[in-house]
């Protein structure tokens, strides 16, 4: 061991997109979703604790560049996100990610993690945990409007948290469509592919849209939304950028993350700042209604949020130590004397002795 | 090649602690310390340019987590780094950090790196870039003043930009200063070890304080500081934390990076809140005033920003190309179809044909 070899606290855990995929496979998708659901419920339990900030945001033409930091008061959390719709003409991901865990008491870093291939089942266990919720008992069909790289997540976690029996897939490209009903055959679940949106919403008791476009967009129209459904809507996420006509949302009632964020990000942006909505960290918890009546549209206008990042973090630090599936990375200067890093830096020139 | 085999895109480099020390050797720490120099000093000509924000931090009875983000416009960068004063205690880093940088256009990370050892490299260049535009003419002796972790880079900072030809050390530890002074010799600098802050004074025309105090603390009193000189305080840069009488402050020309974030964390928290201060940028860019006589008292309040990592990691990363030093860390999912990120993960099943 040389004088510069790092203690073990200098080194951070990453989980690379390879580690995350085996941890997958190894854990179980289904299993994995129900843990998220099952963490990021326990975080919406404890809203309260959690020091909460809305997504500092670098915008520039091309797309968006974000920060979510957030903590419990013993962990703290951010997760680095990009949102670049054009990328994918690119051959690049319209959403990449990567986050990080590290103790409150130190500023050490525990845990730095990819969080793209992450971040799709977070969302996916978020949705599910919500409709949970909030969707008509026995709610065992959905509608998957916008076939892209959520959807197979969207449907697998409302099989493995609600028990969801039917799919029915619509996305203006059908070649998205069938893209995502060869990914689900042989999972259990019963997937219908459909030619228009309207076909898509027949017989389903949740609702879910999740399209890309950055602009204000129509995917579902007034006429389309008939009561007793629940409408998870994943794709309005950003300033400008929403899916469901405003006539939809004055007839639903509205449940969202962090309102400060969901106001100027999610569907809502399209109603007056004052409308009222419901925080969802309160329905999990019990101080507030969540559906009522058999009757109601409930609306999940998802953007999401620090939080959920936080728990998806935490589950995989949880789970991590035994499978031995990240690299220790040597991130972290530790002289053995704090006060001297310089010394550190001068035993490290080629040739010094150790 | 395998089917979940990661592309070039999905690749970010990181420097480890190790291949940063490595550079440092590499280039020679002094010319890497003028190259800084310049990088800082190229981007506060062009400071308009940037996105510019207080750094974000979650504060605890612990200590600090900050990030740290900003933009020019074609990249984008941000550090990590916490400031933990009882870590020391616990033979942790007060502070450590990590950076990283981003295509703006596309999002995707494009650099990951240490940033404890940068960060002491980036604080030092910067405070001798600030005293080669304010210091007095011919100034040739520092009195340092905290012989802590950041003292060996301020003190070859000032030699290698500004020719500083003698320092004069003092620190309340005297362990510290015969650390400080054993670790410079050879350096091609004259070095006195001091009993006394004003022994540690005398003759000096740059005043340097870097200690690491979390409290309200003088390390230079009033009379100490004559007429004629530049102050260098660098250990005052959080809220609660000066080093300096506000005497002092009274008499001296103030000079800061960015006037929002100087006036919760710098020496001027002291000060009202409309006290003169005159921002850096504009000295350097000829904009406004520097030093304009030999009797003044010109005072750098740094505090740190964000440009100045930005800086450092832009300076990192053009100088790594041929030099190897990094790993490349697979953090990004690049599926082949980018709407196909279930496809990805269930090529990567254990066994699955790739």
């Amino acid at each position: 061991m040389t004088a510069q070899q790092p203690s073990d606290k200098a080194l951070v855990p990453f989980v690379s997109v390879d580690h995350m995929m085996q941890l997958i496979h190894r854990i179980g998708l289904e299993d994995m979703l129900r843990g998220l659901g099952e963490y990021i419920e326990q975080d919406f339990r404890r809203w309260e604790l959690f020091d909460k900030t809305p997504r500092i945001a670098s915008h520039s033409a091309e797309g968006v560049i974000e920060l979510m930091p957030t903590s419990d008061g013993e962990v703290y959390g951010f997760k680095y996100v990009n949102g670049h719709p054009k990328n994918t003409k690119e051959g690049l991901q319209t959403v990449t990610a990567f986050g990080l865990l590290a103790d409150v008491s130190t500023g050490y870093p525990v845990l730095l993690s990819e969080m793209t291939m992450l971040t799709a089942l977070r969302t996916a266990a978020t949705s599910a945990m919500v409709a949970k919720h909030l969707a008509p008992k026995g709610a065992d069909t959905m509608a998957m409007i916008g076939n892209g790289a959520q959807s197979e997540f969207q449907t697998l976690a409302m099989k493995a948290i609600l028990g969801l029996k039917s799919v029915r897939l619509y996305d203006t490209d059908p070649a998205a469509t069938r893209k995502c009903a060869a990914n689900l055959a042989g999972h259990g679940i019963d997937v219908v592919a459909c030619a228009t949106p309207e076909e898509a919403i027949e017989g389903a008791q949740i609702l879910t849209t999740c399209t890309a476009d950055k602009q204000f967009a129509t995917i579902l129209t007034d006429n389309m939304v008939g009561s007793g459904v629940h409408i998870n809507a994943i794709g309005g996420d950003c300033p400008g950028k929403t899916e469901l006509a405003a006539g939809i949302l004055q007839r639903s009632d509205i449940f969202v993350e962090f309102p400060p964020q969901t106001r100027i990000e999610g569907e809502i942006q399209q109603l007056a700042e004052d409308h009222p909505v419901t925080e969802l960290w309160q329905v999990i918890s019990g101080t507030a209604p969540g559906r009522t009546s058999n009757r109601q549209i409930t609306l999940f206008d998802s953007v999401g949020f620090a939080i959920e990042d936080f728990s998806a973090l935490r589950y995989v630090h949880d789970r991590l130590a035994d499978t031995g599936l990240y690299l220790a990375l040597d991130m972290l200067a530790d002289p053995d004397d704090p006060r001297d890093l310089f010394g550190m830096l001068q035993r490290a020139t080629p040739g010094a002795a150790a």
